[in-house]
């Protein structure tokens, strides 16, 4: 019997949370008790594990692999539903979420629909340089970088075909790492064998990153060692390289020219656009302005969290990462708080103080390629194979679903033994919306 | 070094090979030999092992456990070359194949383009009811199957929702089977758990096959067998029901018309168009009719195979079946009749004969659902769990390459202990054109 009576009774307060990322989740999971009903809305069927979601785009995984129906992930738990769809702003003052179809009251809010790419006002740069935020976007990516070689083996114009096999990735950041350290991989070792008149390791792998180094958020040593290690594997690093212009297969860093078939953005993002429907001050990124205690001014029972949330330590002046532990942990913290004060309220106890979020950093990792990698732990800083090692286990331990880490660990054995992708496809006949088609052979 | 002389070598005899199906990758792997260089072209970049397709399209597999870069299978072969090309017709007396942006020159020509699905004239029903030959195909039945369960969980109207878990597969062969009887055991046991305003048991899953009975090609009491599983399943298996009009969420059966939200395309299969460029005489469903060896009247050097063959066994009167064993014998034959010629021709020896093709029939194999099958060989006819089994070796067994039958096996056992399926993912944004998009919720 599908039908429960938990999840539809409506003497329990509503908890509405808007997005079922990584913040979303755990807050639904820590809402998983009897003092509430629970309706998770996402616009997406599935939760994606968005850390590894450049390994779709270069060929590695299946999108199945990082993605799980968030149903699937909540449906032991009978107070919660979870419905497909897509919320488009808030009313605060009538406690209502306005879906594209359709409105849902809710008691309590947590707000959690994260970020998507920004072009910094240069939105026509889109339709050149997609960016990498969904599963669409991943396999979008992989079809163009597995299309320019095959392209490039059907182009006799040298020219043209050094257009074809120049990549360039813009945002030195941990997507644009990763993604140029796999792309270089591929091109040099992976498929060298698989083609007759072209030679890949002539290809052309060029990170740029506007900053004065890559992986700022690591200390510089660090930022050192990674860009070393992707020159090692043959990527081109150009830092303070300000992209000013991005066209048809050209991109301008300051004034130089570069003729590049596949151009990747990964240099910044935006927040949701839900958050300004709120009224309330937003930073420059779109994201919320939250209370010490996440909340919005005036608005006790709305909670802003993950990337969503510009939420600053009041002790240390700092500001919370816009990375998975951050928004996970933001996600727990407004689950309970609004657990407490519902069984305080029912059984008519004072509220117990909110005391205010505080982020606890438990490091962070970085992989640039094989045996690569680089880590900081608190005073620990170290880098190559053991902090590969040491990011691939966190990745696959906060992979949902004991299937996905199998199918992942024996992916990622594969190729480490073989060097072979499993999931070279291109795929998706029909050009994107927005984008610019990319049809496939050039004579 | 990519560039390899022997594939470059113009001093030898040049086959192509359009299509990398069964037929086209086993003909080009008995061409391995130094007696020739191969091009074998194709518009995608992978082969695909289509009867497990169905599997994709009802998310059990992922697209890259079914599919293999062509230019990966034969990467050890030298002397041949992959192009992604689309071949649009052949010129037999310049010896030249068209393509959408150049042309290649041949010595002998092996079309194995295949077939796609065909509406019988009724090409405005493709619109409403998808399919299934391609990957992109199988996303968007899956995209369509999973979505009317979300809207289904969405919408308050007792009719509409019986119309959202309403499936129609039109054609009674193995496709349109295998998939209605995954889709029965999909909204019947697997998801069944994941939704809390809707019964999933409710869902309408019907067959409609215009014949009176299903899998045709197997004997009667196999056919009533397979109808009495699929109905064990849940299914409504409608015989002698032919299909009289498709519109939007509308099927007609003779005068009944059933209101459903996703219906899906087993019906009929039309051979690549290309065939009709020869100037040769082709059967209704666009196939070539070939010689008894396979080749076109007053070409000898151009040979037809797998699903664009129309070839009768000249003893047995014959035609040889549209699946993938024909494919690969077809595909075999032609290419052990080119080396030996080949060969002769440069040992100055004479032709040998060419002995008629003959197609050897191993057997024939259906799966129903979980434990159920149907299997005859030679004089064997069995069903249940046994036939189910071997029907699972077999098509292991005959995908390309270790990692994808280890991983197909994973998912499989996954599938059988657990009731779950690893792929339920909605992608794709886009509406694909051609197709009536389908918008996520309905409020």
């Amino acid at each position: 019997m599908p039908v429960d009576p938990i999840s539809l009774d409506r003497s329990r307060p509503h908890v509405v949370i808007v997005g079922g990322g990584f913040g979303g989740l755990y807050a639904a999971r820590a809402l998983g008790g009897p003092e509430a009903r629970v309706t998770l809305i996402d616009r997406r069927n599935h939760h994606l594990f968005q850390p590894l979601l450049y390994q779709v785009a270069t060929a590695t995984l299946s999108p199945a692999n990082i993605a799980m129906p968030i149903r699937r992930v909540l449906r032991r738990q009978k107070n919660t539903s979870v419905l497909l769809a897509e919320a488009v702003s808030i009313d605060p003052d009538r406690r209502v979420v306005n879906l594209s179809d359709g409105e849902l009251s809710y008691d309590w809010l947590i707000l959690a629909a994260g970020a998507t790419h920004s072009y910094f006002g240069r939105d026509d740069w889109s339709t050149h340089a997609p960016g990498l935020k969904t599963i669409d976007d991943a396999l979008e990516i992989r079809r163009r970088f597995l299309i320019a070689f095959e392209r490039a083996e059907r182009e006799t114009d040298p020219a043209r075909r050094r257009a074809e096999l120049t990549f360039v990735v813009i945002g030195g950041g941990p997507t644009g790492v990763e993604l140029a350290g796999a792309m270089a991989e591929i091109a040099y070792r992976a498929i060298s064998r698989d083609f007759r008149s072209v030679d890949t390791a002539t290809a052309k792998i060029i990170l740029a990153e506007a900053g004065d180094r890559i992986l700022a958020e690591f200390p510089t040593e660090l930022s050192a060692r990674a860009k070393l290690d992707l020159e090692k594997l043959g990527v081109e690093v150009r830092l303070n390289a300000r992209v000013t212009n991005v066209q048809s297969r050209i991109v301008a860093i300051g004034s130089e020219r570069i003729e590049a078939a596949s151009v990747i953005w990964a240099a910044g993002v935006q927040a949701s656009p839900i958050g300004k429907s709120l009224g309330v001050p937003i930073d420059r990124a779109g994201r919320v302005i939250v209370n010490p205690d996440l909340t919005i001014p005036g608005h006790p029972e709305i909670f802003v969290i993950g990337d969503m949330a510009s939420a600053t330590d009041s002790k240390t002046g700092k500001a919370a990462p816009g990375v998975c532990p951050a928004a996970m942990q933001m996600g727990l913290y407004a689950a309970r708080i609004i657990v407490a004060e519902i069984r305080a309220k029912r059984e008519l106890k004072n509220q117990p103080l909110r005391r205010a979020f505080k982020y606890s950093d438990k490091g962070v990792l970085a992989t640039i390629g094989r045996n690569k990698g680089i880590a900081w732990i608190g005073r620990l800083k170290f880098s190559g194979a053991l902090a590969w090692l040491l990011w691939a286990l966190v990745h696959v331990m906060f992979l949902i679903g004991f299937r996905n880490r199998l199918l992942v660990m024996i992916e990622w054995a594969w190729l480490y033994f073989f060097f072979d992708r499993g999931a070279r496809l291109i795929t998706g006949d029909s050009p994107k919306p927005g984008l610019e088609p990319v049809v496939a052979p050039k004579a």
